[in-house]
Parts: C-alpha cells; sequence; structure tokens
C-alpha cells in the first residue's frame, strides 16, 4: 500500500536523526532553558527578519493553537475563523474546552476575507444586545488552509490591517507554512507572515520534524508569561531540546523549505496527472494537498493500491478525495499513482 | 412610550408580592433547603403527574442552561442545537466557557427535527476521525423557540426518540414555556414535556415572577449532587425560599398558566391586526412573540409612540422586527398599538 | 425555635418590599440598564465618596466572586486568599472551576498580614521554577472575615500597598460589609474601602436585601467588559432593576448601615450574657457573628430552644459554634438566648 | 559542570535512538493508531499481568495528569493529593485549569495515608454543608513520591482500599515509577500497581525515552472515550507511533527496570557518601533523588563543580538539597561527586 493520507506518515528527515544522535549525551537544562533552543529561536528570528520577535516550541498544533488562543483572549472573548478553520472542526472542541467560542464564518475556500472581519466586528458592536454575545477577540486563520489554498500577500496585508481597526490579534496557524512559502504560486514570504501576524506558528511535525511547533510572537508584550501558559496546558516538554535541535536542523541553511518544496512538487505532478485525463477539483490547491473529484468506481479502483482521504461527498456518483505529499513522499510511489490515474483515461 | 420590547418589562404578579410579604419574617434554612421550596416541588411534581421528578430552583436562564449542560456533559462532548438556540446566540458564550461545544444545525424556524439529531450522530461515529471532534452528548431545544414556534407532540416524540437512540439526554429550555402550552396552537401538555425530557425547566422569569426557573430533572441519577452544580455555578440562592415562595404561587391554583393565556391572547390582537393590513411574518408564531415584516418608514412611525425590538433586515426599505407580550401587558397598550397599525391601512 | 443559624434567615427590610409594591408595574429595560440601577450606583459613588467609581449589581456572594476573580486574572494565574476564606472553602471549588488556583495562605483569624502577600510573591518570583507555579494575581480578603473579624485602617493600607508593589490588584469580599463598618471597633470607613481596594461588592443578601451584592471597581478600565462577564457567568438579572431599587433603598438615607447597627448590637448582648458567664471565645469577634466555645452539654441543652451552627471541635467536651445576627433578629430572640444562657451559671 | 538537578538531563537510551533511525521511512497511520503502538501496550499488559487493561501514550507527565483527571471527575469534584504532590505545586495550576480544585492533605514525606483519605471523605459527608465544597472525587498518589520515597504494599493496599469504600478512583502518578520499582526497598511490583490502581502511567520522559508516558486503565468503562481526551487536551501526537516504538523498546527485554537500577545504584552511592561523612537527610529516600541536609558554605563549595537544586531552607546555615541520577548518570559523574564529598569530611 503506497499512503497519500497525510503528511505525517513517516518519522523524521535524516539530517534531524542524525543531530539527535550526536547530541544525545549533552546534559541540558530542561523545559526549553537550553542552548539549542536559544540558537534555534535565533535562527528563527534571522529567517524572518526581525530581531525583536519572541519564539516559543510547543510539541503539536492542537496544543499551540489552545495555548496561543487561550493566553491572548479575555474569558468572554471569542475567536474569528473560517467554518472549516481546523480549531472548529478537528480539536475535539478543544478552544471551547479553554472556555471560548469559535465565531464560524463561512468560506467555501478555506479562506476568510478582511471584509467578514470587519462585518462581524462592526456587526457585534452595533448589536444592541452585544454583552450577550461572544465579543470577537482574536482572528485565526491558517496558512496554507484546510483546503491547501493560499492567502495572497494583498489578502493577507488586508486581514491584518481589519484586525488593527478592531484592536484584536491576528493568528496564523502554519501547522504546514512551509509547504505554503514553497509553492510557485505564492507570493508571501516568512517575512511577510511575521511582519503581518501578531502571533502565528511554523509547522514541524507535518514538515519534516518528529514533532514540534515553533510559535512566533510579534512583540514581547503579547507573549508576555507564555511560558507559564505552555506549562498550564501540558505543553511545556521536560527534555525541550529536542525540539531545539529540530528547528537547528530546519533552520541552519534552508532545509524547511527546501523539503517542502519536494512535497509541493510532487503534489503537482498527481494533480496534473488528475488535470491530464480531465478530473475537476474541489478547490485549485497550489499546495501539497489535492482535492480531485472522482468517480466512486474509480475511487475503488485506486484505494486497491493507494491510501488516501475521503474528503466530500459530491453526489450519488462522485466524491471529493485528498491526495496529500509530504517531505518525504518517494517518487516512486507519486510515478505508481500517476500511472494509475494515466490508466483510468 | 408602550414597551413590546421583551417579557420581562414589570415586576412580577401582584399575588407573588402579596405571598413574599406575608411570609417576610419566617425564618428558614437557607439555600433552597426550606419547605416552600419542598411545596413548590411537590406542587410541581403534580402538575406534571410524576411523583418521581428532581426539581431545583436556580435564579435565571443562563444559569439554568450552563448548570445543566456542564453537569450531563463529560469534558469532550457538545451540545446539538439550532443554530439560533439562546445557548448558541446569546449568552456570550457561556456554554463553551463551561468547556463544551454548541454543535449548531440549520434550523430557519427555530426548531431542529428528529433527523437533523439522528444524521448529525450518525454523521459522527462514521466519520474517519471522530476522535478529533467534539462528540455529541445532548440535545437542546427550546419550547417555545426562540422564534416563537412550538414543537407538535408528534415532533417532541420523535426527538426524544432520536435521543433515546443516540443515548444522549434531551433538555428542554422552557423559559417560555408557559407561553408555548397556554397557545391554543398547542397539543404538547406539561405532561408530555416531563415524560418526554430527561431534564427541562419552567421558566418564572419571564411568566410573571420576579426571578425563577424551576429545573427538573426526570429521575434521581440525572438530578445526582446537582446542588454542588448549583453551588459552583454561582447560582445557589442564600435565600432559596424566595424561588419557593414564588412557584407556589404559580403553581398553587394555576396561575401559571392563566398568566400566560393573557400574553398570548394580547399577542394574537396584535398578530391579527398586521395580518388585517396586509403585513407579512418572518415566521407564523403562535405565541407571545409575534414578527411581522414592516416598511422601514412603517417602523420608524410606530417607534414614535411604541418600543420593541429591531428582529432581521429583510431588504433595503424592510426588516422584521418582534413584539412581545406578557402576563403584565395591558390592554391599553394592545389597543393604542391596534389602532396605530390600523391607521398604516 | 429560635434562630441564630445564619444572617439570611428572613426575607428582607420591610422598606424594600414596599419600594418592590410601588414600582412594581412599571416599564423598564432589563438586564440593570434601568434608571433604578442607574440611580443607586450614583448614590453608591455617592456613599463611597468617589464618582469614578464603576458599581454593578450581580445577585450573590458566589457570582460575584467567581466573576470578578475570572475577570481580572489571566488563565495562569491565582488568587492569594486567607486558608479560610469563602473562595477557598465554601464555593464548591467555584474559583478553581472558573480555572484558577485559590493559593491559600495560613490564617487562625480569617485575616491575612502584608507581609504574607509580600513574602508568597517574592517567594513565588524567587523560585527557579516559578513558571511551573500559579502566579499570583490578585489578593482576595473578606472584611469582616469569615471569622467576624475586621482589619484595622492600617492593617488594610498595607495590604493595598503590598498589592500595588506586586502590581496586583486587591479584591474585598464584603459580603457582611456592613456588619463590619457598623462596628463599635472598626476604624474603616466605606471610603477607605473603595479607596484601597481595587474592586470589592457590598453586601445586600446578608444586610436586609432579598438578595443583592453591588460591585464597585475603582477605575474604568477594571471594570472593562464586566457586563459580558456576567452574563457570560450566568449573573445577569433579566429583571435587573430588582437590584437597583433595593439598593436605592439601602442608601437613600443610610439604612444600609442602620440595619447592620442592630445585629451588631443584638450580636453584642449574646457576647456579653456569654461573657459575663464566663465563656472564652474561639476568635474576638467585634460583628454580628459570635464564636463561644461552649461544654457539650450546654450545646445540646441551648439546642433545644434555639438552633445556631457547630464551627468547629476543641476537644472531647467542647466545641465552638457560631450565634449569628443580623438585621431582623428581633429583641425577644436575643432575650430569650440570653435568659438561657445566664442559666448556665 | 557535571549535572545532578533533574533524571531529564540527556536525550535517550541508545536503542531507543537505534530503533527510531531503524523505522523512520514506515508509512504508518497517525494519532497511535499505529502498529507500535498496538505492540507496546500488548507488552505493558504482559508486563502488567492484565489482559484486560487499557493503554494510552502521552507526550508528558502534566498532560497526563490534567487529562486522566479531568476525564474522571464531574465538574464539582476534586482530587485528593499530598500537599507537596506534583498537581498540587509544580503544573502552574494545570488541575485547576481544568476546573478541578486540589484537595491537599498534610504529608511530611510526600505520602499519604489511607486514614487521611478515610477522614478527609467522612469529614466531607459529614459536614452540614458538604454540598458548598467541592466534592473528593479522586485520590491521586505518586510513587515514588516528590521526595523519592516510597509506599509499601500493604500502604498501597490499605489506599486502594479506602479508595473503594469510597467508590472513588485511585490514581498514581508514575512518572518515577521505574526508580520505585527497581530499589531493592521497594515491596511493590508492577503487577500489583496494575491492580490496585484504577489508572496510573509508567514514566518515560524521566526514565530512559525521549518522552513519552504510558496511561494505563483497569478497565475499558475507565478508559471510555479517553482518545478524545487526549486529543482535546492538545496531547494526541500525530507521529503517535514514536510513542509506541519507545516504549516497544523499554518492555521487550526488561530495558526499563535495567535502566533505572543503574540509576537507583549510582544515587545509593551517593547517599553512601554523605553518609559517611555524617550527614543527615531530609527524608530517608530508597531511590534516584537524594535529600542531603548541607551547610552552606559546603553547599557553596559543590556547586563550583557540581549543578543540584535547592530544596528546602532548614535553618540560617542549612538546607536540603537534592541530587538526582538517572538512567544516564555516568559513573565518573558520581565518582567525582562522591570523591567531593568526602573531602569535606
Amino acid at each position: 500500500m503506497k499512503r497519500f493520507d497525510s503528511d505525517y506518515l513517516e518519522g523524521c528527515l535524516p539530517q534531524i536523526l542524525e543531530r539527535l544522535a550526536q547530541t544525545n549525551l549533552e546534559q541540558t537544562p530542561g523545559y526549553g532553558e537550553d542552548p539549542h533552543c536559544a540558537r534555534a529561536a535565533e535562527l528563527i528570528r534571522r529567517a524572518c527578519g526581525n530581531d525583536a520577535l519572541q519564539v516559543h516550541f510547543l510539541v503539536g498544533g492542537t496544543q499551540a493553537n489552545v495555548t496561543v488562543i487561550s493566553a491572548l483572549l479575555r474569558p468572554h472573548q471569542g475567536v474569528l475563523c473560517a467554518e472549516s478553520g481546523h480549531i472548529n472542526v478537528h480539536e475535539t472542541g478543544a478552544v471551547e474546552h479553554s472556555g471560548h467560542k469559535a465565531l464560524a464564518l463561512p468560506s467555501p475556500d478555506g479562506k476568510i476575507r478582511a471584509a467578514q472581519i470587519r462585518d462581524a466586528v462592526r456587526d457585534h458592536y452595533d448589536d444592541f444586545s452585544h454583552e450577550h454575545m461572544a465579543q470577537p477577540g482574536m482572528v485565526y486563520i491558517s496558512f496554507p488552509t484546510e483546503k491547501g489554498t493560499l492567502y495572497s500577500l494583498a489578502e493577507l496585508k488586508d486581514i491584518a490591517a481589519a484586525c488593527r481597526e478592531a484592536r484584536i490579534p491576528l493568528f496564523i496557524d502554519g501547522a504546514r507554512l512551509g509547504y505554503g512559502l514553497a509553492s510557485p504560486a505564492c507570493d508571501v514570504r516568512l517575512e511577510d507572515v511575521a511582519a503581518l501576524a501578531d502571533v502565528f506558528y511554523i509547522g514541524g511535525t507535518k514538515q519534516g520534524a518528529l514533532f514540534g511547533e515553533a510559535v512566533v510572537f510579534r512583540t514581547t508584550e503579547l507573549a508576555r508569561d507564555f511560558r507559564y501558559n505552555i506549562k498550564q496546558n501540558g505543553g511545556m516538554l521536560a527534555k525541550g531540546r529536542l525540539l531545539g535541535i529540530q528547528f537547528e536542523v530546519l533552520f541552519e541553511d534552508g532545509l524547511y523549505l527546501r523539503a517542502a518544496r519536494h512535497a509541493v512538487e510532487q503534489a503537482f505532478r498527481i494533480r496534473d496527472a488528475f488535470r491530464a485525463r480531465g478530473a475537476s477539483f474541489l478547490v485549485e490547491s497550489p499546495t501539497n494537498q489535492q482535492f480531485p473529484i472522482l468517480a466512486n468506481d474509480e475511487i475503488a479502483r485506486l484505494r486497491e493500491r493507494f491510501s488516501f482521504e475521503s474528503w466530500q461527498k459530491i453526489d450519488g456518483d462522485h466524491a471529493a478525495v485528498r491526495f496529500v505529499t509530504s517531505w518525504a513522499t518517494p517518487d516512486a510511489n507519486v510515478d505508481a499513482l500517476v500511472a494509475a490515474i494515466g490508466e483510468t483515461r
């Protein structure tokens, strides 16, 4: 079985395992207060082009989302997000468990627009009963989105402007940030993300690390006491250096984006193969996730040799499915898939 | 200004004030462990036709909703409700603040259908990633709904059946229960509500009491330790007898429904006046809230002498508004409103 | 049975019932946005001698405590309090339910000292692992304390100074504030409380109202969005005017303190009777709660005709008990009790 | 600098790194649903001698504590624990953040006694106002405790009996379980822990893994829906196999206890060196943490070459400090420390 279910099927980039072996018997303080975390933070600040950024390392995405959101909101505030946003759909209500309502906005393509934010904030305060509703206290977007789509730089600037008008922070979930930045369709650079977001994270788990997300705050004030919040949310890794070491490897010499580029190229080969045989797509994704719409019998036939996720029923005979590539996807797997797609022409 | 904004504009039924005065210097234990609460609970059990019911008295609706929901759900569970449900819209995210996601279902008329519940539960467990989503752990409906509409007995039975199939409790918010039961369009009796709901409440605040909601559990097991939950949620009134005394007055001799009937009759006079001049309605409401769709200039003209809530913009020139009557609505106010409506013909 | 169990045995001061009757059919907006609440807030500001105070009305003490504490703390912060503090002992863990640790300090007499606050804050930040402990984010004291004791003005000033040094707010639970202010042993005035606390409340429930606590913030900034917090915590009374009306009556002409003085005088008669027959006390209380230490057989004998609470076992033969008086305690009840105490000489 | 600060100074046992390298490019499903987790669970069940156990893998201790505690308690329940318990002291109030009060019991040696549990439960229900206090809903103990001490099998059986009498679960934090089981002073076996605890965990982080705790439930019912709770608490590792792989290595051939034994032996060498020069100890610890009481100048002198934690001030001239060994502590480090201790004789 060749797998295209997700971008966390394998372990990690071999360079990371090597470095873990090299450093294994070093003795370091725990909880992220070691030299590796310090150096990784420095490398990330440099990659972002901003010395003032505050960097913290967490283990996973849900943990990063909840810790950031609950650290920045007051109790009566909710978080504006796309209806399909990860926090609204796939985190077992973790944000609500932390006390905050996810204020979901309609989003056919996984993106929300600055105008939706402006409307939601204005409608809230215009409402006579606004104190009876959760107050919009933050905007959460994903880059790329759950559907693989990307914000343009202009869209991102407009969203950031809407947030500043409303005086609420902009939080960008970058669990797959590299797969976005590495796309040829992307006009946003890491520096732009760092300049526009009040807080964002650089995903490691889906991008070649064993695990780990680097949470980056724009200012010291936004990050105030964040280590307390990490600990309280069960996210403070005792051997924090494991996070530092991995991000050192990813950001020392551009490995992070290099590995991501591989995934996007493989995804495009799959996309092109489906296109060539006339398939349509649920959404045009310029990143490592592709959502072709296929006939149920074709799906069944492909499933004999390939694994991939069902995404959405289209009609009685068709469904959208999801193929995901990663830093690790072997050429051979894609070759086999492309050939199998061709056979259906 | 004659007010039709809500059903809590005035104090309370005069019989309640009288009783409070008569009992004022009695010395009783606090926290609801007094003879008045005991007797009120007994009267409610009798009115519901079931000796086994567990009755607790809380001060207000949001408090009742959150206390019941958080007492019955496990941490990873959410509550299925109408998109327009009070808990989803008008409680400042109180349910989420208690840790639980409101799982909102589309509902143009304020009601949800048994089929929606069955689908939501089946879809949840069918999903490969269901552990990544909040688990449906309860159904919350309002009777009447936020839009004044009513479930038929058949609909209610079907919803209760869907809940039992899914092994999740059915919770009925009865903040305006009397205004539903007193409607000529209602084929549901209090006994039916008590038999079908696992837990429900009988609203006092909007139905002639100063405040107070009587929460009724179908079994001792469902109500286990509920007094701890009340206290923890800040809802245990020190002078709990105030709740008992009010519900004694309401349930001694049928005052509860009698007072409600007055409200519905007044609402129907308003409805008929709008109908007579050809107005359409956002929804057909058989209870004490009416939602005519009016031209903006008519709204402005009526607002000179009457207060009422804006509800929903229909188009550039029209909006739905809400007129609410109550146990206290004076004939003279309705006479004046009916006359004013007539003038626009 | 003549009752001395608590200060919420009766209904309310008759003046309050009268005013409720007079205003019963007024139509007012809900949720505390009515003229009575506005006027009551104004009267309280005047009594406190500070026009800038922000006043909000809540139904009960636990509700007030949790709403204030959770509104002002960040998620990783706890609240310093006496071990015997109401929030630490008698609120079913409501503060913890809202997410915050009660950081209890030893307190034999119910009071905490400024030095304890300074030590706790210094020890916290001195600890290498302070990020692994809940951060002291507020100080909570009661005036009078759970044991009826009072802070002197000098003590209160020192506590307020310790809070300002630590940049954390001082919150004073005044559920029985009047019984403290009315004590001849008290050198603190309401103006002092208002000047020294960042937020405090003036108890109504135990001081002659049916219910109600007036929460007073020192600045607009501290009270920002507090109405959202009230609603979210289920504390926004629909007929909010009931709170306004009661506090109008209490603060129009000094009734609040007058009624409290009656209670303290009755308590002193009880205290003196016990003293006269040589009883010792658990603590010297200058307010409406008295804690004599009695032999078990005397307790049993008194219980035949009087109700009062067991407080603390002293040894196999003796226990401390609690006698509480209130605005409503009739002379005849105290006469009977004093006589009965005398019989044991 | 030779470090004795903690037992998570190094990376991991080399066998684990090797296995991670061998398995790195396997493609497996995420979130713990892979063959490695299945096999590791099977190995643990076998080591515990009970096929019915439910095993789940989490990343860290705080996460495990909060997820288990909040999954098993109802909202109004608290958790009985030693005053010095990790959940009460060193988790930034994470248990309270999840809504539950830590009900701390005095514990000079880090242990609690069955009698304390029985008393606490009886006192709770005997109290007239028990509904105003958090209900004891679970017992949490650590094995070994924070102070390195161990429960005897008889003590553990008595605690388990007290829990069953009270019908509340017993939860054993085994972050350092191996260092307890490997002690020559220990008469408890892993099978005993598994038979007596309702839920416990086998610590990996401090015992030679990169990270990871294996949570073990006694019954399917206790573990119901626990994967939802893991996800909601941000503890569901995407590449869950990393946990499975590590516990496979630890439990395949007894490596877990073998590695622990090394630590205990090294600790005993340190203990004996201090004893030989006449030092006293804060507590007699038969495990990998030792707490000698030293003069301040000796502490200063040792700190020049060794790192270790300050634990508790004893008097103006003396303090208790903590030396910790682990699976990784090199002989050479202990040799150097022992020699340095000897020099002070």
